[in-house]
């Protein structure tokens, strides 16, 4: 059974102890939170919990084996570096830090003290996005050729972080699952229509060392709610409307055929290939709690998750260079993976 | 009676036959095409139609008023060159030329020639484009946040021009129609994944001198079509959906509200504004038949239309930056507007 | 403070002692329920509540104002006549009684008695069917000429009643309310696909005293979940989309136009009338939140609610007409309103 | 070669003109029309066509081997037992005639005459319905439940028929040739809206000799255009929406499984099975293309279509029936077969 200390119980931490505590192999002993009014939900919801406004009293616990860290981004890589120095495993909300220094200094730490870090990134968790990861690495789209993704609303404005940081990080970290590839040069615009307000409208590009080419689209201000991506490749392409109560995933068999020959070019060969839409059957358990066991089991099997201290390290690192070419009004940043 | 003459009856001529022949104020007289197949069905449609393989019989006849220019991009700047000086009234298939010299010079001689010079923007003469027009400019929308458009689809592979010379054309001429305004910087990202073939997938940013942002997503190569538009502004939005069958343009009562207080935005008082939405009834003429009648009106009164040589070099201004954005994987480019 | 007593905690149960312990007015002093498991889950999550197996107790208990049941269909007769006879109130799921023999007999408990009665008839407190009736009741439909209403999907097989007493109470509650009207005749067809248990799709008409029609589809074994109402009137029609996350209820001004002239009749002069679509703000609060504060504010004032006894009554006799007509192929069966 | 002539160059005859025109194997040598108008139409089209307002000419003419008929329902079964009794085979629009009387006398007439007679159910040559039909008949889909479709849409008021004989006929012609059954019983309920007007919705119920329930609802007042079919397996289910621009036909692998146990059935252990999502690609070619062929291949080898007369005579016998149990609201009516 490990042990969890959560410390922050505002919008996320409920999610999390709640799985922890659901989740078969965890169970959560201790909160930490600023807020009183907090702690007093966690205590009338969860009598067995230990509660305190001093997350340093998790750190010290030493019946706590792994830290969750829901509190907001600024505070991570403080947070994450402490209950690493005090030997716990440590589960960190998205983004995992807010400068990509920070996010190597975590690494090296990681690999010094020998303990696990998770970064909550959730949707590789999905049904969904893990059956288009599988799609993706058996090969049966093809070769890829391009990643979009859109997702925008009227909804919860930022104040600490643009759109990017808040909303963009969860088609990266989507993305860096599925396709398994780091880009070569990140390119962003975006603006703030609210005065003395981070962006709210941001266009990411990303350009790999192929003819491979991503696009993210994120916008706080639209009318009406999309979450909707689209992966070609030279097999196969995909449509993903997470929106979609049941038919999530839709993989096309439609694509481009080309005759070879030199002359068919300069003739013009192009084709078009259309064949069957087929839904797959998804797995429809919640994310987190997928998440919550495989945390569990990393620490149980001392291996690293998918979603380790590195993936946090490449998520930040797009992030960082994104913001930086949206000040540029675009200018192309050119990205190293490591 | 105005009485056309059109040169080219590949995919896109008997269109403009069709609607020249029926509309009230203009006929067809002429008919110029390379290919004898062509001018036959031309005869057997229209037995009063006079056919040639030389379009210099079109530019010579004294009866004809006007040319219709329906042939591939890169004649356009000669053929409507030759007509001006010819001293017909010109209508020409966009993109208007192939480089923004070319549009220049064809500006200087419609000015010369004192003739009319329409170009096919034919989406700004359908109800939906015409109706968000009226909507900015009577600033029912408020301040115009951003200008966001999708056009996807697998299909109609073209050989001499890439996406964005084919597809983003009508997005930019929708915009530049609805908006009313020029950006100041455009920066363009895209990759082509058929070996010799042009961009197939292409993502376009213009930034304004203020925070208005604009953006398109063009693609050859998507298992779906999508033809979307969001508008955003600070009193209502717009969501443009092109395939809808009857409601295509919605208006959303829904926006952002700010205490302008400084103690305000420092307490993050951005509030939310969610009210009815409305699809108002459109204007559901062929647009292409609209625009036949705006010709022979521009010509019988003496005034250029409003897709007049000046919004061709707006456009083609707009291509070319953007191709040129593309070439250096995003760079922006900065727009002068004359 | 109205003080309720609450007899079943199963599967709506706790949404009844969320909703009355949190809504202004009502509170919950007792839950009765035959299973130990259940009133566990009481205590733990409401530690105040005093739970009992013996619905007795509450009945007996002087503190209690009025008793809420969320029992089996089977058992709603006998309670909500001992809680009647006991001085209570009474909040009874729907549908209210077996049969409409029990249906009057409760009747004429409520006017003995001298309690309030609500049937939950918990669709006609949501926001989109109180637009509806708003937009019906001041005649802005102008006459109405039909309701159809679809309510299908695979899911959640009913074993004690069928697809009708299950899914189409619903469908009759929203009308009964929108349409304020009680129909003359009712007809119903289906059949059961599973051995041994009741019909599984189901198809009702009903004839009103004029050329109204109103019909409901139910069906338990649909791949798909549809919640879809069309109401059709002289000047304006409605669909209500039941599943559409924002825009539930669309308001279409289109209809038919009838030159009245007999020979205008003759000569088939029906033309059609196409404006805009309007989708109205709804009330986003939870039904049962709304449900809840009416109840407390009809004993407060000693006024009988909109789902009274009567209508209660009314609901229930169409449902039994429905199944006598299913049990003879769908022959037609006379309804009287009281 | 097959020589066609055709009476009746309304809405319909020009398909038939231009389809049998273009067929190879067939050809269209005159046209018959009451109006010198829609002659003139014929003659500019299509040049080498004879025109005549006397249908006699069609029948008379040695050269004709089919004659084809886009009159009124009301002229169908003259027109076609005179061409029959002319030696000419027979292409008729649906409904085949007015009553089921004249269709036994139509059957009698081709069986006389050995000719072939083809009736226009058009949509069962679309790729969607052909490929339903081969799923229900490779018994893919299992045991049938149900087959439930929606025709709805504001539009073409007919003043000779009601929208049944409209309407309807599509989705009974449609679901004879999916399911290859024939109802025992049918009622149908409906009303008119507009004075003098024959009924303007109906709902029809389809029973069979084992659990199979049909059910069609046709509307010409609705607000939105629908056109929804849902058939239901004992394997599979098929949702069939034909205004889907590409994916018409989706079949769901879902659906219930029972125990057959009998103390499982009283444990009442209904169990939900959930699986993938496929729409097989379709046969895009238009339906009356692949009629028209097919008619030809039919006088070529001297056999009877799939739409023959039989077809024609189950069609009129339901659509009579219908209307007989809507003039006595809903009142079954027993239907035998021949």
């Amino acid at each position: 059974m490990i042990t969890i200390g959560v410390i922050g119980y505002g919008y996320w931490g409920p999610n999390l102890v709640r799985n922890f505590m659901e989740t078969d192999g965890t169970t959560v002993s201790m909160v930490a939170d600023l807020s009183e009014a907090n702690l007093g939900k966690v205590r009338s919801r969860y009598p067995t919990i230990v509660t305190t406004r001093d997350h340093q009293d998790i750190l010290r616990s030493a019946h706590v084996d792994a830290v969750a860290i829901a509190t907001p981004v600024s505070t991570h890589f403080e947070l994450a570096l402490a209950a690493l120095r005090a030997g716990k495993h440590v589960f960190v909300e998205k983004p995992m830090t807010q400068t990509s220094a920070q996010a190597h200094k975590l690494a090296g730490a990681v690999a010094r003290h020998k303990r696990i870090l998770m970064v909550d990134h959730t949707f590789i968790y999905t049904g969904a996005v893990r059956k288009m990861h599988e799609l993706v690495s058996t090969r049966d789209l093809g070769e890829i050729y391009y990643y979009d993704s859109v997702r925008v609303n009227l909804g919860l404005f930022q104040h600490d972080v643009n759109v990017i940081w808040d909303l963009a990080v969860h088609d990266l970290t989507i993305m860096d699952f599925v396709l398994g590839r780091y880009p070569k040069i990140i390119s962003a615009t975006g603006t703030s229509h609210i005065e003395g307000q981070p962006e709210d409208v941001a266009y990411l590009t990303m350009l790999f060392d192929d003819a491979l080419i991503a696009h993210v689209h994120v916008n706080w201000l639209a009318p009406v709610k999309v979450r909707y991506t689209l992966i070609g490749g030279s097999k196969k392409m995909i449509v993903y409307n997470d929106l979609e109560p049941s038919e999530k995933v839709k993989v096309y068999d439609k694509g481009v055929t080309l005759e070879k020959r030199p002359e068919a070019v300069y003739q013009m060969k192009v084709g078009y290939r259309v064949g069957d839409m087929w839904a797959p059957q998804l797995d429809p358990r919640e994310a987190l709690r997928v998440e919550a066991a495989e945390f569990a089991r990393c620490i149980r099997d001392g291996v690293q998750p998918v979603n380790d201290v590195r993936a946090g390290v490449r998520i930040v690192r797009m992030l960082e260079a994104a913001s930086k070419s949206l000040r540029q009004q675009g200018k192309p940043i050119q990205l190293k993976e490591s």
